[in-house]
């Protein structure tokens, strides 16, 4: 019998409690051995629930207790998860988290305690909800040097963005809707900034390139200047817009970005839909591969937790590779980026001042008032440079491939 | 410095080749040592080439070099492969394959003899080829117990039904199209009568239920009888027609089938398309969590196998869990399966007797001669019952949600 507690019984706590009794039998199969919640750490007491005589106030009594092998920290934000964290790793317990924010401001630092004292610290959770893919990248894609991975990694606003393509409806009424429905925060700024996302390609980077990405480097638009207009070109188009998370090693400099994106049917996350999330990586060997779940609700986060904690009792003693070191990864700067742009002008603005300043573009009519132009690969520098010669753009939209 | 030996210098074995020389360094990084092809084990000499020194005819060669670690086995076929690789690991060493015909004959027995000598004999190339799915099921979803899983795993007839789909062929010219791409083997029938995928399930099916299910006794059906009309029809009703590998946990009964499907754009593999390969494995507390990339190739093969070499190298003297047991699978008859049938009938039926046999059904009128109709939710024994009751069906596909 292997003892751990939990630190925090909010959705993903009470999840990880139901997955362990729910699957019982299997967990101990893979494990090697029967796993038991012996504390559950909360500031509520949880009266009447089968928790109730474990629910405890003190982090000290979980990091006092010998019996505990495993923490699972699921309380979110960096503190006092952080402090809580080391403290167990320093105290011999292998730490498992959901909690991106811890991940992206402390990874590095907490792997290195975990790989000094032969511990473990995984966080499958904390990026892609259900999907493996923590895993995969640090086990399965060994043989290959990832170009580039390009996610889908925010459920909340991939709902949104769906809905507003599928029914031609405006940001703010989506959002609304997909508040009630519980997809999304009162406060959705998080989601809707792109601040999730970019924590999550944070880490993601970070294990990919195997070098420390500052989540705070990584350029981040959000969802929420994108209109019903837009998607009437994109549907126009045969596109769609995602918010894509990404970052991609081109020739030695790495770009990370998040922003929405127009993209074709070919792109690999052009069907990802709803409140999924798909993660791609582009390997030098393998091209292509792509992980598609759920990206986030109580029991496919759940199972991903105690998948690690399941790793962490198997690997008692030894430490599991993650080949995130401490090292800073310095992004290139985003404006050297290229790609093209999808532009929406005043049509008082004349075709030719446009191709005098983009130089040939392919025109969009379908509105009054105005029309949208795609223009030839350019960067970031550059488009800004051209923008700034015309009055009267009314939005831009990246293009990935 | 740990030294391999590659046996075959095919299309994989120059691959793996190609792979541990391109990515030398990531490699050695995730392997904690450099990796050094030794020997390669083939029936031609390759004179001029840089493996010419290596090339060795006899076995015993490599199986008596204390220096090899791991052996990988890329011939193909079940012999000699199955007593190379078992003499093998009687000699201590780890083997790696890429050999679907191997691992589904002789998986559970080579598995076995592995964890006996704390050695690891490791298949994640022999379904899905670059797509990490062997891998994630035996340590990222181990929270979970496997409803179902679900596969387009032949590339072959992905490409062929693909084709047929969006450009209206017919089966005899897309085969010949997929042979003169390299896509098709002349002998197309491994693919095309899905032999190929019936083995890949099976691999898969093992590890996610942990009981050895034997592919001779699972029911398969290939795509020949498939026809462009089929697809008229399919297209006329939204939907596709795949070749989906797929085994199901019904409250402890386990059916298997390989056969063409008609399926909804909801459908998790709707839109998997071409010589790709889509993995969905459906897990009690995950949901669907779906995997997607490059089934075949010589370097997407290749980095699935060089993966696991760095796996047996990592755990050298350590077998990495597969729950795979010599214990047998007793597969469910699939005659009890339940499903709805898409069926095409001569117009010479009336509907009035079609529905005296089938009950009420949804009928599609598209061409002259004939009309289609899909029935509700029945056994296949309940179907064919009903189908020996009518003359005149011209074809029935199955139905997948």
């Amino acid at each position: 019998m292997k003892k751990i507690a939990v630190l925090g019984y909010g959705t993903v706590g009470s999840g990880v409690v139901e997955v362990l009794e729910t699957n019982k039998e299997a967990v101990a199969k893979k494990a090697g051995d029967e796993i038991e919640v012996k504390y559950v750490l909360d500031l509520k007491d949880f009266p009447g629930t089968p928790i109730e005589h474990k629910v405890v106030h003190d982090i000290n009594i979980i990091l006092d207790d010998p019996e505990i092998v495993v923490v699972v920290e699921v309380m979110g934000g960096v503190e006092p998860a952080y402090t809580f964290t080391k403290n167990a790793l320093l105290k011999g317990k292998s730490v498992i988290t959901s909690n991106k924010a811890l991940v992206a401001a402390k990874g590095a630092e907490l792997l290195e305690v975990a790989r000094e004292r032969n511990l473990n610290f995984l966080f499958e959770a904390s990026v892609g909800g259900g999907i493996p893919i923590i895993r995969p990248l640090n086990s399965s894609l060994t043989a290959d040097k990832v170009n580039e991975i390009t996610g889908i990694l925010n459920g909340t606003t991939n709902f949104i963005l769906t809905k507003m393509a599928s029914e031609g409806s405006d940001f703010a009424s989506v959002l609304s809707e997909a508040q009630a429905l519980g997809y999304a925060e009162r406060d959705p700024s998080a989601d809707v900034e792109g601040y999730d996302a970019c924590r999550k390609i944070a880490i993601l980077s970070s294990i990919a390139f195997g070098k420390n990405v500052n989540y705070e480097n990584i350029y981040t638009e959000g969802i929420t200047k994108i209109t019903d207009k837009d998607f009437m070109y994109a549907k126009a188009m045969n596109k769609s817009i995602k918010l894509l998370a990404s970052s991609k090693d081109d020739n030695g400099k790495v770009y990370a970005i998040v922003a929405p994106m127009m993209i074709s049917p070919e792109h690999p996350l052009y069907n990802v839909n709803g409140v999924v999330n798909g993660i791609n990586v582009n390997g030098n060997m393998l091209g292509d591969v792509m992980f598609i779940g759920a990206g986030a609700g109580k029991l496919p986060t759940a199972s991903a937790v105690v998948t690690d904690v399941i790793d962490a009792i198997k690997h008692d003693g030894k430490n599991v590779a993650c080949f995130w070191s401490k090292e800073e990864l310095k992004l290139s700067d985003i404006q050297e980026s290229v790609k093209r742009f999808f532009v929406r002008i005043a049509d008082s603005v004349e075709k030719s001042s446009v191709e005098a300043v983009f130089g040939k573009v392919n025109v969009i009519e379908i509105m009054k008032g105005e029309y949208a132009f795609v223009t030839e690969p350019m960067s970031e520098a550059k488009y800004s440079e051209c923008a700034s010669k015309l009055d009267g753009i009314i939005t831009r939209i990246r293009m990935d491939r």
